[in-house]
């Protein structure tokens, strides 16, 4: 493995940051002699997948890990499974809002992603960092990205790995909204980091460890 | 459409009792007309699938609505997509746990329900029952049966529909939990009626209504 | 015991609807050969404490439990002590919203219920309604009238007793709010007519049981 | 103002850290030339309060402020009240477990903290840290203090000031707590700074700004 591609929205919605692409800015340009390549991506529809195909045929990475905001949330999320589907329940940064449109229509139901996701949250809590795996990207710029970017993986670039983490809001954010829950920028960046490592550390395979959900 | 079964697990975990198998006992037996066969299944991997199966073959039925508890969800929840894994947090009423194993090897990644999901949320607020969309069913006893029983269905039964609702723990079971939502049972009950009716009433198609989630 | 006065306030804030007064209008005129007084009063600072007042010179209860809304509470709450203080964060429904102020200036700094507040809890909780103590009415008109009425007590009515219980919005009331707890409207009734059992029962004192919060 | 005596308890429950100590460590020993003396006290009934009157004798600090943790809670909270209840819903560390028993018998019903808790509240929000004003401090070991040393001030110490800050888990406590919040302990360290610059500004009395609860 040599380079390992890490994306990050711009903020969306009505916050003026996205505590996704503040994470990504703080990461080192190598880990464990991998380079890490930065690129920060639109939260538009299909031109966030644009750009990452691009960026994959230039760049040629061995694995793309996308960071998207999920605030609400309490921990680090390495996602499952993207489903494809496109729910906008609100606009993105271009106005669409799709209503149960498909991501792609030849595409299969779902993708699994083909990370590390059990080594990654162990990776993470081993850091001291709380982590856990989700079962659910939703159906907006996020899932879309997480679904699309295997879609691509497997109609056009086979062997590479791809993978979605949620991560909340950053402490800043949550001043003005009352029983938010949030982590600082630089734990977050080091659990991207520590999630990072996992993929590097287990390329192989997974490690077989429970991470369910009842529901 | 004739017929309708509807389905409810049996209690686990530590809950001496499931709301999902009590409120089906509370639904009539007939809605508009269709027959509504209930039928309380067991915690079990595959043996609930096995014994919906045989109920199918035995009743026909025109649609398969399941019922199960999530404790901690605010509201009745309509499963959009059920995935192919199990990944068992506590261990089924028979001792299974499984991880990460695909529910039907030769199963796609993930089937969407064929039901009137955003239909079946309008009918239960309009209602008064809070309702919602959900994107995950989790990896446990209830996502190995909704996507299961549409696995049957894309193998075995064409035609038929299925689905899946989360509903929240009663009120009893909370009395010791503290902050921990509930939802009155017979309201629960009224709630999976409204849902029946919309199951019957868009045999067509699903209404065209956002119930996306950001993440 | 002869009387109880139960008091229930209108509906403020952005809701058409205040549980509180909705489930004193469902109780019974008589609980164990006591006589049930239902009053409806204004959320409006001073305004609900002078018609509480003139009411209790006109029946001559008892006791005087008052009943109001807590949206966002998971259970029924029975409050251990009213504070000397007016800091509204909305305006009451006479467009008062005073900041840090007291209720009466020659009050103690606060008051303790004298009802046998540990056995309302568990009352409620053997009837199998969720119940707990509550160690804070807020600052606004329930902490107001739960402060003044006691105050009244203290000052004009030697010998009586008074209290207050917060409820959770009732379920139709968050149909359009995610992730917001609620009990049915029937189940707080009767949550309430078990508190007022227990008020009869233990008029010589409380429990011996602990109810207390680490913070 | 000269001095200022901070306090953080020691660990207690089956956390194996405090934040409000370690908080309290990681404070400078100046602020706006106003020496920061700082306090370890053992989670343990009146003997807290015995180690802060030694030190209040000792020292002669112009204000006290006590930290404690509040696992669960999402900001930095300044308590507006201490009651006059010890009510311990899980023991101390000295194995105490009162049960509605009073702090101090010939104590007032509740003190209010005479420290600015609005501009304390301001200061931190400025610092971008989410912060609020709580209007209880549980019954446990906290609001003993928080009561306790008011009561030493109303009693013994005329002139000075004291208040209680509940800070939540700091973010490695949460690591196998699913769904808790918590803070950075150097932002909830920087928080604590900030909210004693508004000590020591505001001596004259608080800012006038709305801070209350509904309930």
């Amino acid at each position: 493995m040599k380079k390992i591609l890490v994306t990050g929205f711009d903020p969306f919605g009505n916050e003026p940051i996205n505590p996704a692409i503040e994470a990504v800015k703080l990461l080192p340009n190598e880990i464990k002699g991998v380079e890490i390549v930065k690129l920060e991506i639109p939260t538009i529809r299909y031109q966030s997948l644009e750009l990452i195909d691009q960026t994959i045929q230039a760049v040629d990475p061995d694995a793309i890990l996308s960071i998207g905001q999920a605030g609400g949330r309490f921990d680090m999320t390495v996602e499952r499974v993207g489903i494809n589907q496109d729910d906008f329940r609100i606009p993105d940064n271009g106005g669409n809002q799709p209503i149960d449109e498909p991501v792609y229509k030849d595409g299969q139901a779902a993708y699994f992603s083909n990370l590390p996701i059990k080594a990654m949250v162990e990776y993470m809590k081993k850091a001291n960092i709380p982590a856990s795996v989700s079962n659910t990207a939703g159906t907006f710029a996020c899932n879309h990205v997480l679904y699309g970017v295997q879609y691509l993986i497997d109609t056009k670039y086979p062997g590479k790995k791809s993978g979605f983490m949620h991560i909340p809001f950053m402490t800043q954010q949550v001043v003005d909204k009352p029983n938010m829950p949030s982590l600082d920028i630089e734990t977050m960046a080091k659990g991207i980091e520590a999630a990072l490592e996992a993929i590097i550390d287990y390329q192989a395979g997974d490690i077989v460890k429970g991470g369910g959900a009842t529901h």
